[in-house]
């Protein structure tokens, strides 16, 4: 029943994000060929293998060639470069996308070395994830329910915005639009701190040497859900580190300040305050929209 | 097939975790009667609606007098006026024991007002919860497959110690015992600290008042699975942070020195530093034992 959004679609980056994106796309029914590449030759065969890509290769050339929407989903530090042999092969016309978790310093980039390739570049960061990589760990229900933020700039193409829109509602999320700005700001807050308080804390807990156990093996459920961010892929975690270093930096700072505003309350006892700190918490983290089926 | 450990067992307090063990011991086959009472009344005749509890009250004294031992699930900071109300009507020898997530201050406490009455006490915590509270929350898988963890003290009698070992056994949990101090520290670092920080997120970026919208609404299930544990009960938790101070503190101190090393790598833009601190992360988070199914 669906109709085809566009023939051809490239993959640059076949893992978690770029290969549920193509399982989904072609569960969907919105892509005729799905091509694909990725840096690391045995992630691309697996991918391939598994059914996530049509067709792999066999050189970045061929498989950007024919694409009519190539979609970037490589590590935010390495988009410039491989923007740039992408671009080099490109059809005119053609539309260039990316999943960067940080917009302002990858839509800067890419941005105007796609103009000078003509062609049409979207921003876009779709909000979902696990801590888990590679192709095994894709799935086609990856972007279901969840948001995708595009980010549009007065030099983006309209028609290659909706064309982007459409196939990002086409794997089941809902599409909001900001500029990169805002973006990296929500993002710093809502994903990019608690990863850096996750890695801290279990760094810190790791390295707590007054017994001679592992005292993580004491751990329960609580502390696994906590932590499990703290698994994601290094690397990728780095570079957004150091690209949205700014808004980042912010965040840790209000962050920094009322955990030391609740280490006081700690020291001084003082009950009523602890209180409503934890109330407010509770209360925040509650009225969360779209509850985990699970949490009931 | 299982052998009856005690024949009257009274839970006080019959919440998630009073009531969870109730239902456990129940299962096993392993106590004849399961008396209750509970501060709350609603909830206490909750749990003798759900079958948690085979008989509630009418009063404290009348579902203590014939206990054979008698557990207090109730927070932290109303131990003490709890245990005295209870001791005054427990049989002499019987056995009272506790489930606090704090056990210096608890101990410490209850001890000696259970020897003052002829009462066998044994400190008890086991490592299992959800962020959700009351009889309705309770289940008998609670604390399959978890550690539960007993602080005798040189006062403690070594038959009481083996029935209360004997009781979380049954229930499915493994039994660790160390001393009270040991407890306090271990459960600041993987309990009592993620619970600070979780409350701290929520508090810092709900605060975030850059856009009119509400941030948490762009938030995935990372943030959520991270933010679970700040939903769980201020009371609960206003009294853990006020009787484990020292080690809290002390935990709170050594996260924020590893957050500050982040933030100084991040404003630096220290590549090499951050992966290695990110990877060191992964590397313990990923080895912890026994991890969740779900996670693969």
């Amino acid at each position: 029943m669906s109709d085809v959004i566009v023939k051809n679609i490239s993959i640059i980056g076949v893992g978690l994000i770029g290969g549920s994106f193509a399982l989904a796309l072609k569960n969907a029914k919105v892509v005729e060929t799905v091509f694909g590449w990725d840096a690391n030759h045995e992630n691309l065969t697996l991918a391939e293998q598994l059914g996530i890509i049509d067709r792999a290769g066999p050189s970045l050339t061929d498989a950007v060639k024919d694409a009519d929407v190539v979609l970037l989903a490589v590590p935010v530090g390495s988009m410039q470069a491989v923007a740039r042999s992408v671009l080099a092969h490109m059809k005119s016309g053609s539309i260039l996308t990316d999943t960067g978790s940080v917009k302002q310093t990858v839509v800067g980039s890419l941005e105007p070395l796609a103009i000078e390739s003509d062609v049409l570049f979207v921003g876009g960061h779709p909000i979902s994830g696990t801590e888990r990589s590679g192709a095994a760990a894709a799935f086609k229900e990856l972007y279901q329910d969840k948001r995708c933020i595009l980010t549009p700039t007065p030099n983006t193409n309209s028609t290659a915005l909706a064309i982007v829109e459409r196939l990002w509602c086409a794997v089941g999320s809902e599409v909001v639009k900001m500029d990169v700005v805002k973006h990296d700001r929500i993002l710093a807050a809502i994903s990019h701190l608690p990863h850096m308080i996750a890695y801290s804390l279990v760094n810190s807990v790791s390295c707590y040497d007054r017994y001679p156990e592992n005292i993580l093996d004491f751990s329960a459920g609580g502390f696994r859900d906590f932590t499990r961010i703290a698994s994601s892929d290094p690397v990728m975690w780095r570079d957004i580190a150091l690209t949205n270093r700014e808004s980042l930096l912010e965040m840790i700072t209000q962050f920094e300040q009322f955990l030391a505003e609740l280490k006081q309350d700690i020291d001084r006892g003082d009950m009523e305050r602890l209180f409503t700190f934890f109330q407010q918490s509770k209360i925040s983290r509650d009225a969360i929209l779209h509850p985990d089926p699970k949490e009931h």
